[in-house]
């Protein structure tokens, strides 16, 4: 049965956190908030997949370092991405030594260590941790359909995967607060197109959305928006007309980390951003500090992923969708 | 700073457990304590990829059926399989409709997700879950190495890639329960031969031996056992000598799954098995069965992983190895 998870009793609160990208992400319009880019993408490694993994180590460095953090105060690292086996995670982030535990959930995985993180924060002798996700778009390009190089043609539904990383830094006194989640429900995207995620998603991130605010006290109205994680343009219009359709008197503003991170006129960006690294960093360069500041005060965060890979795709099977939603407040 | 995450004030316990095989597990010393095998391997599906994920499937409905539970009464899920994209986890296991937090922590992530599910159950409104984790030798073999057909010849220190699933239902009111556990932590295996995991999960394994031993209250002869995931004959005679040369009054017995699942005349198996559904298994066959019976009271549970990718080998890099433990307790 799917229940709230509530941490209001003892809230963990984010205390750093921190947003790395490439050469894409600092052209577009968050790029000038992103704490460090590399125009490279490469991030002084020599392969792509190195780099994914430096990505994510500098994101968790740079939030350590904003609050002179040493890595042995922080009790566990909950940390994923979307290279086979989750190696950018543990290859990227192993040197700093803190206990770790390794997610898959797609470009949910933001969400989902969030919320992990905060139930054994509020709740266990765990009293900092860390979250790190990261996706890289040429990594991801040549593992889930063809080497860049190749040029192969995009359809106008597909997405691009961001080259971005957000670290978090959670704990106790912080002003921004995880105030409870929900863990996401699988739900079958009906259809099998790879170049089409954001439909893949958008009936997942219904469904949570929907039971969230059926459970919940607070009612929509009560919270400044909800941030999707990667639906881009395409999951957005259908997540927002199953909104319309189904919960018409919601009147919640929905905002897409898909849409956020480039520049619309950038052609080959298309229905807009993907990847583990893209709610993250959206929400290290961009929510946090709207929330830290007082300009938002409650926002439902759901990272959105497709459940899918190119085995799983060549072999016929539906990509599955998936959201998991933290509760992130300033009050 | 690595910490023990204590139940003990309300711990979980298991509530049903079941363990699928295929035909190599039926012909072993376990065969006739798994709950079903499948002497096909296929589970009735057309590829080897749906067949771990129905495997995973069956092994959940089993667990259920034998408390006569219903999915709905399930608030959560942990999974994680060896699959690239874990796509044999949620592929497998969607239709269930059960709250779903993917993982990924290579063959330790039985104990990673008994260890989470723990954190959830002893501390917040989740009250029932399950775990699953299965891996599957063709599945297995033609995504990491090559396909079975190929005939490979394999070197003395490899092991086999169990076709296996456990599954378990914790909650309140069980004899057997979890009564504390540890985050592993990433050890440089100081290895880059993909034929010898044992040896590069080894220093993982001690290291949160050698933690949970200077942390915990309850010395190691307080225990029946270590039992290690999936060291094999290798890793376990590494693991041994490096407790003997570190730890030489720790007097504890070691016992690894890898070695208990296949029978040693059979040649094939070589270093023992592997694989995320070895270790889950032989919980489910053999401990739980010895803990609830009361011939065991105390054992130390720790899967072992090697973090890896068929790309991070490629490109040179040292196999990482991982080892999450929890104190399981029929006291």
């Amino acid at each position: 049965m799917r229940k709230i998870v509530r941490f209001e009793n003892n809230p963990p609160s984010f205390l750093s956190w921190a947003s790395v990208g490439g050469y894409e992400e600092r052209r577009g319009p968050l790029g000038e908030k992103f704490d460090f880019c590399d125009d490279t993408d490469r991030f002084g490694m020599p392969t792509w997949e190195l780099a994914e993994g430096e990505m994510g180590r500098i994101s968790l460095n740079l939030a350590m370092n904003k609050i002179s953090c040493d890595p042995n105060t922080i009790d566990a690292l909950l940390a994923g991405d979307l290279e086979n086996q989750c190696v950018a995670s543990s290859g990227g982030l192993y040197s700093f030594g803190i206990p770790y535990i390794g997610l898959y959930s797609a470009c949910s995985t933001c969400t989902e260590a969030l919320f992990l993180l905060s139930s054994l924060i509020s709740k266990t002798e765990i009293s900092v941790g860390a979250t790190v996700t990261t996706s890289h778009n040429s990594a991801a390009e040549r593992q889930f359909r063809t080497p860049i190089e190749y040029g192969g043609q995009r359809t106008p539904t597909a997405q691009w995967t961001a080259t971005a990383s957000g670290a978090f830094i959670l704990g106790n006194g912080g002003k921004v607060k995880i105030k409870n989640g929900i863990i996401g429900k699988i739900i079958d995207g009906l259809t099998k197109d790879a170049s089409n995620m954001g439909a893949a998603m958008a009936r997942a991130a219904f469904d949570t959305f929907y039971t969230y605010f059926s459970l919940s006290d607070k009612p929509p109205r009560d919270f400044d928006c909800v941030v999707t994680g990667d639906l881009g343009s395409v999951g957005s219009a259908i997540f927002e007309e199953l909104i319309e359709k189904e919960m018409p008197s919601s009147h919640i503003k929905h905002v897409d980390c898909g849409n956020l991170i480039y520049d619309k006129k950038n052609a080959d960006i298309h229905s807009g951003a993907s990847g583990c690294g893209c709610s993250a960093s959206v929400l290290a360069s961009h929510f946090l500090p709207l929330l830290e500041s007082g300009s938002m005060k409650n926002i439902l965060f759901m990272s959105t992923g497709a459940l899918m890979s190119p085995s799983s795709v060549m072999q016929g099977q539906n990509i599955l969708g998936i959201a998991p939603a933290i509760h992130i407040s300033s009050e």
